[in-house]
């Protein structure tokens, strides 16, 4: 017995097969495009709207009419933030495993929010979350979860924090004049009034200085604020500078502060040598927060949060319900929504397990390694070039640089070329990258973290930017 | 020119092909046997470890080996939300077109966090979040963005009320004793401290009294507490009540209280004439959550935030940095991460956008209708019934009653009978449903909202639940 309703939503296995084939073929020729397309496509509101405004149908049209609507007419306007000369912002580059386990997750439609309604992902996340936790050295005490992405992974750090702190009446945080506005913006949700959101200069290096923030704390708790964190980055997105993690975890312990260390961007270098010297310290911090979107080559969102005691999450996120109360598994099965903001989750921790799985750790390695060593040979290129000025020294895979041929001091008209420059590389669609402020100083700036990024596409995109610089500086 | 690193992690076209293709085969083949395989399964953390925990491989292995073992051994072990006898929670079943959007957007690796890093993507979120503030009834000043679920949205909402009051130094909120979890959650999140959240006991039909609502903020203000926001239901997940909204809109209006609606659950009602009727009056609200993963029929993970005035929201959570210079695209080409919490965003819009286009609004009518229409006729069902009793009437979706073939009202007697009853149920495989506590009454409960159910589900669970029950209550 079946009634018409039960078709209104449903779609015949063949159309079914035949929509995901097409989606995939997409997917496989834009994959195989990438590197000969344009880095970067944008459109006006206006324009967009007229495409696919309005108000939604009261028919339905074929699915693949839909389906080819949208690679032409939507997905396309967006920076292609895998393709190998996208260096703007901290671009992504998923592994088609990733892409697929995705696919497999939705379509499973999984719920990774207690252990009843989905024990094979729940582990599959304490599996996922262990590695992260070996790679940073934690001990077996620490645990977490998968987030949305940093945001979420620093807010729920910060409410950890501040919990633990006795959720004291004025609190205050710390971070650095180089840290993410994600840090600031946790700040605000988590109750901390903006005036009390301390920023602590940073020195030449752009790292935390310490003198200023041990000043900043004495201070503040004298006039009767309550020190809740110290922010920490492993890895600014500006520069990729780590902050001075050892004294800043010396300090928090003294005063008994929590430490939070901000690794969303550089926090998979730990998989290298390289990464494990560059962050030696960050085993020391209350919590962590990484984003395996970024440089572990996963598709959105696949952010993650490690705290060292994992006792502190659930003291400050499991919250009891009566439609959850046939969801106890008993001891040892854990509600990963216990652990933080999300009850509904989606199974973040497929993608990663199943790229791991297929590429295996060494060839992570290579690619993580990859995006290291080419801003070390871009920064040699850019020291040996007439035309080019190395503006901040390159710790991770960010380059900070600019042009500047006559090795002149004059800010105004250097700010004014480079960013000529910016402009034109916008245009010139053969790359794409973007800019930040040193100290007041316009910058370029580029960040490697694709594994398909060649030298090829790193030097000529340095080519062009002299070649660009001397053109607009005739002008 | 090309070297070998290149290659490290990606594949070649035809493996990425069959790689999608299986998946697809795999998924289309779960539907299709859905409805005759059990609606849950479940595995003890011992087992599921030995499968496929440990340290991550240093090498790989084929792509497909990877798949495979994700199918047999991690991916089945949930609760299999979407199933037509899947009644337990607020289950959820996304349409085909839903689910291949989300791998078209893992695919094109969009990050709608600005206009420019995505503006095709960032202009669908507005139609999108736009049609959800047509069947609210909302003003043209409103607006919102899609969020992870229903948790981050509420968190959202709090942090925006919270900030509209000046971030008063001991803030309140109010919320019925059915409230969810995650209203509390946000609560603790956003810095109120948890006797601050103040529970208001519900009336005979779960919905907030409101004489104890007038008393609790009276006397809280006498006793220097700063009433941020009273949280109305709007489909409690309890039992579905609908907090009585139009005279907590008069109460908020007149006390300058931000009044937020928790429409996670039942929102997507609004899209029928019968729910347009019962939510009357969320119109009037402050802001709204709704979850397009739940009654719209859409993968994990699609909650959303709408804000009667829009401002607010960006008042609140726009943050400027410097690494984000470059995304400023002037008037009008807004930056949807300046609305919440998240930076980096998937592209959600997507799935909701694909599966209204191809099946219209006509047949989403009908699939919210369908589950409302069942749960009348299961109710109309349950009073006819010898063996069944009705626990509470049907507002929306959901149903509560239990086995009580005697109208006796031992209760201790009855909780032991339907508790046996739930238990068989589990371990039935027909059927998957949870149970509630409504004041101190166990109680069964279903939750239609699954447009692929149909009567004879409904009907066959209830039999199944009147047998157990008479069997239960002969031992």
């Amino acid at each position: 017995m079946q009634d018409d309703a039960r078709h209104g939503l449903e779609m015949e296995p063949e159309e079914m097969l035949s929509l995901a084939g097409k989606a995939a073929e997409v997917l496989v020729d834009r994959t195989k495009a990438l590197g000969n397309d344009r880095p970067w496509e944008g459109e006006f509101r206006a324009v967009l709207d007229e495409q696919f405004g309005g108000s939604p149908p009261e028919q339905g049209r074929p699915a693949m009419d839909v389906l080819e609507q949208a690679v032409r007419d939507i997905l396309p306007f967006a920076t292609r933030l895998d393709h190998p000369r996208c260096f703007g912002f901290v671009p992504t580059s998923p592994t088609w495993p990733g892409v697929v386990a995705d696919f497999l997750c939705a379509g499973f439609n999984l719920n990774v929010a207690t252990w009843l309604t989905a024990s094979g992902a729940s582990q599959l996340e304490l599996v996922v979350v262990d590695w992260m936790r070996n790679w940073i050295g934690y001990p077996e005490t620490a645990g977490g979860m998968l987030t949305s992405g940093g945001s979420a992974a620093i807010m729920e750090a910060l409410v950890t924090a501040r919990d633990a702190a006795g959720n004291p009446q004025i609190p205050s945080v710390y971070m650095s004049d180089r840290s993410h506005s994600a840090l600031k913006k946790a700040a605000v949700i988590v109750g901390v009034r903006r005036e009390n959101i301390r920023v602590v200069s940073s020195d030449d290096d752009y790292r935390m200085d310490m003198p200023e923030l041990r000043r900043m704390v004495s201070e503040d708790r004298a006039r009767g604020l309550h020190p809740i964190v110290v922010c920490a980055n492993a890895g600014t997105a500006s520069t990729g500078a780590i902050d001075p993690l050892g004294p800043m975890a010396d300090f928090c312990a003294d005063e008994s502060i929590w430490l939070h260390v901000d690794a969303a961007y550089g926090g998979f270098a730990l998989v290298t040598e390289r990464g494990k010297e560059l962050l030696r310290g960050i085993e020391r911090a209350d919590s962590i927060n990484l984003d395996a979107h970024k440089w572990f080559f996963q598709p959105y969102e696949a952010g993650a949060l490690l705290v060292k005691d994992l006792k502190h999450l659930e003291t400050t996120f499991a919250m009891g319900h009566d439609v959850l109360q046939d969801t106890i598994w008993g001891a040892n099965h854990p509600n990963m929504s216990d652990r933080g903001l999300q009850l509904s989750r989606a199974a973040r921790a497929l993608k990663i397990w199943m790229s791991v799985q297929t590429f295996g750790m060494e060839k992570f390695r290579d690619a993580v390694r990859n995006g290291l060593e080419l801003a070390q040979r871009a920064a040699q290129y850019i020291e040996s070039s007439a035309a080019l000025e190395l503006t901040h020294k390159v710790t991770l895979g960010i380059v900070c640089f600019r042009f500047n041929s006559s090795r002149g001091d004059d800010e105004r008209m250097l700010e004014e070329i480079n960013r000529k420059v910016l402009a034109e590389i916008f245009w010139s669609e053969h790359a794409f990258f973007s800019s930040t402020s040193l100290k007041g100083k316009f910058t370029l700036r580029i960040c490697i973290v694709n594994h398909s990024t060649t030298w090829e596409d790193v030097k000529s995109t340095l080519d062009l930017v002299a070649r660009l610089g001397h053109e607009a500086s005739k002008k």
